[in-house]
């Protein structure tokens, strides 16, 4: 007994592949299963991420690929891919790991008990950036509304493969904090962020950063390898020892990767029809597994389904 | 820079304590901080678990202490006791870890794979519970309601120390599956668990799951060991090789340890003014750091405060 027991719709593709065979053969008055649903999609609904737009950070613990939010954070996104160019977190560490609530990295001088003269110097990177906490509704870009309702905002959907919040009365849009958001630390002060001590969203979605912090991406694959450090002990999950830390062995731009080595991955649009109706298989779940289907869905409960590409 | 950021209202009175230096001395226009809210409850909002609902288990990283939910799953806590009595889940595993999801433990044996004449005897106890997805609504218990909303249920709160749901058009309420909800692995027909495999839940509330799975109890301490496992790589989180699962140590019920060495810890009771404040303290953060406070909260993103009794 107990074996199955419970399921989840997969963070990624390989994922729902991996749902047991009894989800192979929906009886027939049944709606497609996740899986099906996902063989089932045209190619012109995955979309390869741009690689100006694309991250990849290898850690001993594997690949950890982030995808870059230049339509919402475009002034981080500049200053992060200079970081990135001159190899500013090679050798950088997991500094922080906070249980429910985020994973950070960077400078591990660069908390209370650092030697700043140690620091490393960001190089041509800007020192700080403008906040770029939300922008202006850009009808422009493709939103795709979520109905099911939000606590947090007026509105709630997917723009450019992001889950993200609007409100029209103040005419405003935003990534939202959801499990794998990318966000950059800062200090006090608003403007006291530059993109290189970076956090990455490992629990219940911290809604309340909302609207307080920059999101600059999203992990799209490796989250697993986040989300698994052991949690600092020392005030807000710092790291107390070194010996604590992971380094971080690089952190490239997939643009600047001889095209052999690039990640070759494709995501799921997230205004497709097939995403669509992974949605509504998970707000109604039609495997026997689950007697009382939630009929609603949370904003950050929506996974987006990454696959490799074909070569 | 961005040593402190983002900052998160603790999940154990200790991490709460461990706010950073600035948060000591608010101007005095502002709220008292969560520190401050803590510093100033009184002896009676704090509340010891009931020993014969309090449930050590001991893992090579530390202690996990859980309660059990005996109004809601009375049955299951039953069968739960009978199982920990005849020291079951000594030297079990955990045996499954999907990322974003649940970490599960128990029988190593009761898996697709495993050896089913090996599966450990359960004793005097029950090989299936009835399932206590929900139950009727009872005025008698101190139910706190959440006036923010919430996307799954008509209505929720906080029910003896428990994020809880109920509808009152059905008449019925239950237990939500928030980070650390402890829950009983079944398999597909809804008769099936025991109590011999549970799960925690380690990420976004995957709220799909209520009144689907009976809620047995929730993590009150050591959340953070059972969190940051690896994540296993077989089909839905399954560890694949005997060395990948981490061994139980012991499980043992409070009510069996010898005085000395039972857990002697105090929760803050979920009907208390300093939680009602600390909510709102939440809600709105009146840090500096906080530019746009939220406005509102989700059930599941609401720590309970646990701290060390007085000897």
């Amino acid at each position: 007994m107990s074996r199955f027991a419970p399921r989840l719709l997969g963070f990624s593709l390989l994922c729902a592949l991996a749902l047991p065979a009894l989800a192979d053969t929906p009886p027939a008055n049944k709606s497609a299963t996740p899986k099906e649903l996902l063989q089932q999609s045209k190619p012109g609904e995955w979309r390869k991420p741009d690689p100006n737009n694309l991250l990849e950070m290898r850690l001993p613990q594997g690949k950890v690929l982030i995808e870059l939010a230049p339509d919402f954070t475009p002034l981080h996104a500049d200053n992060i891919r200079t970081l990135v160019r001159e190899h500013y977190f090679d050798g950088l560490a997991i500094i922080r790991v906070q249980d429910n609530f985020v994973t950070q990295w960077g400078d591990p001088e660069d908390d209370d008990k650092g030697d700043k003269s140690k620091l490393r110097s960001l190089g041509k990177a800007k020192k700080t950036v403008p906040s770029e906490y939300t922008r202006p509704i850009d009808a422009k870009l493709p939103w795709t509304a979520l109905p099911d309702g939000d606590v947090y905002a007026p509105e709630v959907g997917f723009v450019e493969g992001f889950p993200a919040a609007r409100d029209k009365a103040s005419g405003q849009e935003w990534l939202t904090h959801c499990y794998g958001a990318v966000g950059v630390a800062r200090d006090v002060g608003p403007e006291t962020g530059s993109g290189s001590s970076l956090y990455a969203i490992i629990g219940q979605a911290p809604r309340g950063l909302d609207r307080n912090l920059a999101v600059a991406g999203r992990v799209i694959q490796g989250m697993e390898f986040l989300s698994a450090f052991p949690r600092g002990t020392g005030p807000l999950g710092f790291y107390e020892k070194p010996e604590q830390r992971t380094a971080i062995a690089s952190v490239k731009l997939a643009a600047d990767m001889p095209a052999k080595e690039r990640p070759n991955i494709e995501v799921l649009r997230t205004d497709s029809a097939t995403f669509a109706a992974l949605i509504e298989a998970k707000r109604n779940r039609r495997d026997d597994f689950y007697r009382n289907p939630a009929g609603k869905i949370d904003l950050c409960s929506i996974n987006i389904p990454v696959r490799e590409a074909k070569p």
